[in-house]
């Protein structure tokens, strides 16, 4: 192997690296704190970072270390590290640095365009920079190449390996037992009280308990924190600078703190990437589907699950007394666990969230695809939710305009979600196996042994292992919908007096 | 002229502001909310940062542009933008790329050892990372070159055009005067209770008060922000991106109230640059001494005058009334206006201040000069003090730790702030000459005319002038000692029956 050719590479992709974490703060910073009149000049910036990361990305020299060193790696980083960033380089000197840097900026202002249409639920005020966004998102595409489908060529830059194809098998699978469990539970005489979660929780016992909580699980506040914006996310710049969000609402208990409780699922995951390969694919996450994985885990299997609930219920009854002094754990843990078709995918519940991303899926593929305008969305947001979920938006806000991953061009980005929850289920059901004690554990409060587990299985790999690869080593088997309709079934048959 | 070239050179400097702004924000983060592990990897990216920065400012392509443009513009933008760039340009040429990448990791990293050698009062922390900061100066000071004494090389920059003989020849002449009227006061019957400072002024009420306070005097919060951090500073990014911090104590009013209002002095001029031409020349701040003019202005010849108070007293002793109930404007107004020989340099009153400037001016002149090792600073310091000031610092602490400016390398800049106090009582003065109403619209808390006299015959005109030519047109004279005496005479001796 050729060590300097090796080191080449990386203090390369470590520069790349700075870059792109630069951004990142950036862009944390655009959501959380800029002055509203900081975004022309903060467009401007992003621009500059995109250019300059995707210049030294696809710069030919790269090719040349790439050249000179596959298929004759010492070490497994080194083996990582030139299979990932050939394919990055591959990808990335097919698209036009002036389209990346586009994208970037057009990308700044639709940000703020989409929260603008939002507060007013009018799409018009999105649609011109959303119209924009496809079409340079197409011309991606077009420019990446694709065997099947153009949307193949967007999907893999968020889920490498994953194809239309299988995305379209597994959700066609999964699409008529999920809509039989919702039958079942709509046929049910249960009628769990959801309205106690709509009763005043205040924002700022609310930040304090949603604090304590991420820190329970074991996020790690001297390597991270969390603000409040529109639409929460995780920023990872490092695994010693990782910046989550929330957002409070005072009659809304759920929003923050499962928002919180899946925000610190994925800063879990970014604080346990090995800081040694930091910048470099050895050190990063796999795929978004298993960084949704990570996400969903700590927010449902382990966040709504009744032992989470016997420890800290009765702390949370104290915390928020006026709100629940009267509710009993019963309830509460009904109430959270609530089934109910509505309007918001990440006010969701686990058993229909799925069939939101299904539909943000199919319209995504046809608008790639060219089958559906632009000012067409609206109504076939609409119309789907009703076939699908059976609920009809009353306007655009509560419908097309409900998320943000569009205004920053991430068409191919939603079905990671529920692959997301397909992967967390049967990593989960792997987890229960390997640790007999796990749900006793968490009835204690005690989730160092889940986190040892989950930081040996799959953090401390980076991108070691492929999805592929990485769900067969962990669970000894393919991706497959069972673990998912499984867990399902355990925990939603019982709440709702079905027979399995 | 050759627009072409000058397009060219105004393209590249936007892209040097860009990259330099992008800095500036990462700083502001690392002060206010990145998290404690964060600092290693910020530490490479600001490092990166001001490498792409000095690789762009010392292209040859610049000399190439520059040497195409002078003597050849046809607009005074052009003309104040190629002098000053090839001003910088033939500076920064001259400074070896590593030299400049090494001061600011070692920055980054001895801003870290100063907090932690300032929290535990122990010298010794910071040592070495200020004796390597010194001697990376001192490379900087001959790479560039100096006529008389190393130090002018280092002061140019904060201060272009000023040197060490003139410094040298203003505080001289400053120092004698001012300690016969220090004198004068000691002798004086006059006995202020500054103790009622000392109160308890409760942190949540502080914060709505200072940004109320920052609002009144036209600080815009669509294009800035007050944040809190150790040490205060303004980060201006861009005129629509200010970024303010101040620092709130329980008990001590005049940290926040008159911090806020000296960063907000200079958030008013990084708001009054004109936008049009952001990031070149003719869009910045003409010197530190001139931005310090605009803090000091708004903090003490505004924010510590009688008409100031007569208006906004009543409400502050609202605000704080379990404070100040028992407090009449007459002994608010003594108070805030003690005259009081101290040891932290923000917190010295009017008077002595320009004292605390001249130990640190003979210590750092010293210090570049190889006169004083960096071993002796504590000693040196402390008897300064005594001589100069009057007391000796007990702890390092409140001693040669109390300022953040050498942690971030920043020998030569402190003179600046006694220019500052100078400018700022010449521009004040004129102010007061062109505006007869002045000091009754204060009364009133009008302050848009002063602002907008300031933004009219200073802040719109960036580096169109340099400071000496900008105080010539001001004020119709060159810089002076007599007005801010005039102005220390004219307040301070009926406050403490001094005969004129």
């Amino acid at each position: 192997m050729d060590n300097n050719a090796y080191d080449d590479l990386v203090s390369r992709l470590k520069e790349i690296g700075q870059l792109d974490s630069t951004a990142a703060l950036l862009d944390w910073d655009a959501e959380t704190y800029m002055p509203k009149n900081g975004l022309s000049v903060r467009a401007d910036q992003l621009a500059l970072l995109a250019r300059l990361s995707h210049e030294r990305m696809t710069d030919p020299a790269i090719g040349d270390l790439i050249g000179s060193l596959d298929e004759k790696c010492d070490d497994e980083a080194c083996e990582t590290n030139v299979r990932e960033i050939k394919r990055l380089y591959l990808r990335a000197t097919k698209i036009p640095t002036r389209l990346v840097e586009r994208i970037a900026r057009v990308s700044t202002v639709a940000k703020e365009s989409w929260q603008k249409a939002r507060e007013k639920s009018h799409f018009e005020t999105f649609k011109p920079h959303l119209a924009e966004l496809i079409d340079l998102r197409c011309q991606v595409a077009d420019a990446i190449g694709f065997q099947d489908e153009r949307y193949d060529a967007l999907l893999d830059e968020f889920e490498p390996g994953m194809t239309t194809k299988e995305v379209t098998r597994l959700f066609t699978a999964l699409r008529e037992p999920l809509s039989e469990f919702v039958q079942a539970v709509s046929e049910s005489d249960a009628a769990p009280d959801a309205s106690i979660l709509h009763r005043s929780f205040p924002i700022e016992t609310q930040k304090l308990w949603c604090r304590q909580m991420a820190g329970e699980i074991g996020f790690d506040f001297d390597s991270g924190r969390i603000d409040i914006s529109t639409h929460p996310f995780c920023s990872g710049n490092a695994p010693t600078d990782v910046r989550l969000t929330t957002r409070y609402l005072e009659n809304f208990f759920n929003s923050a703190m499962f928002g919180t409780l899946h925000e610190a699922g994925h800063g879990l995951y970014e604080q346990g990437l090995p800081i040694e390969h930091v910048f470099t694919p050895r050190g990063q996450a796999v795929s978004l589907g298993i960084h949704e994985s990570q996400s969903r885990l700590w927010e449902n299997l382990v966040g709504r699950s009744r032992p989470f609930w016997e420890r800290y219920y009765p702390q949370c009854r104290i915390a928020f007394s006026e709100a629940l002094s009267d509710v009993s754990l019963d309830q509460f843990y009904a109430a959270i666990n609530v089934v109910n078709p509505s309007l918001i995918r990440v006010e969701a519940d686990e058993v229909t969230y799925n069939l939101h991303i299904i539909l943000r899926f199919e319209i995504e593929r046809d608008l790639i695809g060219g089958k559906l305008a632009v000012g067409d969305i609206p109504e076939a947001w609409n119309d789907k939710m009703e076939t699908l979920v059976g609920v009809r938006p009353d306007n655009d806000a509560n419908g097309c305009l409900q998320d943000i991953h569009w205004s920053m061009g991430g068409f191919g980005y939603f079905p990671t979600y529920a692959l997301g929850n397909l992967y967390a289920a049967q990593f989960f059901a792997r987890a229960r196996q390997d640790i007999p004690e796990l749900m006793e554990q968490i009835g204690r409060g005690e989730f160092a042994p889940l986190l040892e587990w989950l930081r040996m299985k799959i953090h401390r790999h980076g991108q070691h292992y492929r999805a592929s690869e990485l769900v067969q080593r962990v669970s000894g088997r393919a991706l497959s919908i069972e673990p998912f309709l499984d867990y399902v079934s355990d925990k939603f048959a019982p709440l709702y007096g079905i027979e399995s």
